[in-house]
């Protein structure tokens, strides 16, 4: 199957990253985590979307906050689909991230998810990949499923407890 | 090849579809239009969702503007990649369209183009074809060769003209 | 007389859903609770708006947030008032689920709250419910003089204590 | 029937209220219209909300932009439920009357529609009437399966011309 | 001399009005408090604020958050000049009550201070009543004069400590 | 009488002026106007406000677009009172403006107006120099009533063509 | 002199372009003009940072709008200071490009100047040349007293025309 | 070398000038701070422009929140480039100081850096002076391996740890 890659652009994103990568695993998508900064190293953010067809890579998630170039300088480098998950900083509560991740110009796309929405990245890689992949749509319809009986155990338990 | 399903919200959303159809013709991706509302016709729009796997989608393109419910509708239907165009109404700029869009709840994601983004739909769905279809690739590498070119070309009319 | 029902998207809004819960309880309204999330549990949350009138709810209150599509899925399928309350999720205050709300297209209302706004939903429920029920027209009254005098004891003291 | 009662902060807000106007006629509610300020004509306001359950009227229905205060002055008069209406003023795009008309503090509600939504007024206040009137909640069905009817024509035409 | 009025919408917004207080104390003009809510207890708001020149006042200060109406309430009875001050509540950061508060259309201004601004408002009341007192007016002169020399002493310490 | 000084950034703030202007020559208010830009002309816009009581003035109307500093400017070098206009640009919609105005430090109060709100920075001029002047007190009694009178034959022409 | 590079990412920026142009004329700077967008050129744009200060550049102007990522991918690249001009698209008004101009992380600045602001954009180059030149910094003197007069000019033409 | 000043509004703002200084002092940068508010010293702050050239000053730094004119204030007295850092204030998150500083009319032109950005100011300062010093221009290069560096050490850290 083909990698996810997430690369982020300061490892303070690792908690939105974990959400990411814990349903990637819960999903059995092979991932490889990186740290390249769109404006720190930026070579080697360039290299790493330049390889990552032949790397064996079918889809980049980027994750980044203020003024978040890293999905737009990825999307430059290669044809893969670039998810963007916009990280709310220490002000503006993730207003920038989402402009600069979202508002990309006719012919270079970054899909963005939700602000911090590391969870959906997996989830929305993994509806990508599962369009040739049999199994992981199995997988995906059972997530589908079990989190359906979540809110139907909680409606249960709401139902029974709020009434008057 | 699959095919790429347009759903918007309103037939006034037209002129940002057609940005998206141009693209994907010129791709030579096949697709189909619709116009289902997630409010007037909630019915057939999560009908069409529930069929799509079947009916040989493999990318589902939802345009919609102010509460745009829409991509969340269709999501909450199937597991297909579901890419969301925020439009803008008459107040607002596309801002409730875009946080109605992008802001998904864990498990159930909508990939957000920029407002009004209606040929970069086309490109990212072509992205997510692709992994799978090395022709698809090539037009996409070629694509992005010619978008890199007509800069090029203006900047060389520029570079002549503006310096001193 | 009707019943109100209190949807919502998550038992994480419970906090807002008890303010609603309070009131309804203090008005001797009936009403119920659940948990039907529009993406995770649609056919749920539809059928619940669809069978809302035959099962004797007389209006639906709709508590979400971010991407706050609940109350639209709710609408989409019934023809009963739906009172919106869009919950601030961990960014953006509240502004995300507030525009999901209140920029429903024309045809399909949803009446929106203030962000958090849960006593209110139930003080608007009982307004509509009070116009065939004097009895409930009485208790409205008594709770606006209730608040009033509640104001008029803190003024007195405030008066008292702050003047120079 | 109760009548509904449309009040305008200024008749400058007359293009949406005709909207309100047509709908309502359409559904055969009787209703007014009036044109007081909650700043220039404050006591006429208030008397108007003060008499409206004497005077026969279910629901009123307050339009107003910029700072738009009108629909909390008639709440602080009455139990009848207020829907408000947002307008958009030359600048802000209808931000201003919209956090004015929806963030009402605990207590006395106002129901926000969407910016500019004369239309959905009008719908929600036949939702409202709808409760004791059989006949009204009838054309609240029929006008929404015309609604549907329109949209999936637009569809059919649409799904024609538009495919590839 | 004229007293100022601070009016409250709630006691919770006491720790703004302290500041007023106890700037008011300071330049040793006579002022009273009170707690009226534009909602709750509106006629309350409007009698003080009909009888606010005869009863000796020349400045009224309304504090008030969220759909803060209370200034436009105050202001739509009296011609004595109001100051609001737009209070933060639990969302939106006093952005709802800033709007409400300074969007005020012709005719019926209510002057705005910074959000949260209790001392502002103090200040600008005591420029106001100044215009014919001249004892006041040197009490303006010596505050900016304090002000200006806290400053300063700030900032030889500052330029002592940081240089290189 | 004291005058009013209304300062204007620019010439481009003229429209915006001329309401000012047109309601002061209404309350027989005497005025001068100025174009001092707090940027291009810094001295002259503080000597003005350094000798604006002593020139006779007794309120100072800023009126300034984008990062509209003058208000600040000139509440830096006068105890007066400073009405400040925050004026819609190109961009933005006053936005910047607003936020330049209103929210002044602790000390030094600009009391804001509306964006855009050429005639209620007049009205509260005039409220302001009302404190020591009956006969401008009468003439805002008779604006006022004058407002009411024309807000109640709107109502009256309303009421006749808009009901059924 | 060291020249001054204007990059804008697409040739609808030219209308802003022209303003900074003009300006670098009038100050007779050296410049250049050139087309490179981040995303369509990516390698042109990295490339010029890179060769910038060998090919005599001292200052670079980047003009983007939307997710305006050129700022930083040009900062990324070079040393030389990089002044960015936030262009408004066609929603939103600038705020997408002001986030991603204006948010660049620890490190790596681009200087922001206003939406749209062109002529700031060579005025502030100028400044930051003239640090080492002081025929430069004269003509920055003399353009500074030309604005104040003109201010004086149209101060004198509106304090004539408008007072009484 | 040239020096650059750093001015606060008020010691509140040292937190962030506090990573201006440090940032400087590892260049090796010579600098001053001082405190100095539009509003409170305006002619301290003004004073301090209008010498700082022939003080021996070649960028100024200027720090501040809520309505920030320090920038502009300094601005309109020099010819010096002002480098703006907004800071944010105890509501809306830095937006106002934002606005303030970067929405500069043309011909006095504040660059600015993002919220709270207290680095930056110093790293483009260094830029800015480094036109003209080549150890300095070797130091930032220094600086930016060393950042490069350091996120290819936590790449490394992370590509280990987060695969699979």
């Amino acid at each position: 199957m083909k990698k996810v890659a997430i690369i982020m652009g300061s490892d303070s994103d690792l908690p939105v990253v974990q959400k990411t990568v814990d349903r990637l695993v819960a999903f059995n998508i092979p991932y490889t985590c990186h740290v390249f900064s769109a404006h720190r190293t930026p070579i080697q953010a360039s290299q790493f979307a330049k390889d990552a067809i032949n790397n064996g890579y079918g889809v980049i998630v980027s994750v980044a906050g203020m003024a978040a170039h890293l999905g737009g300088v990825l999307a430059a480098y290669t044809t893969l689909p670039i998810i963007g998950i916009p990280v709310a900083g220490k002000t503006l509560d993730g207003m920038d991230a989402l402009f600069s991740t979202v508002q990309m110009p006719p012919g270079v796309p970054v899909a963005s998810m939700a602000i911090n929405g590391g969870e959906n990245a997996a989830v929305f890689a993994a509806q990508i990949l599962a369009l040739n992949d049999e199994e992981l749509r199995e997988k995906l319809i059972l997530y589908k499923a079990n989190m359906e009986e979540k809110v139907l155990i909680k409606n249960k338990d709401i139902e029974e407890k709020y009434n008057g």
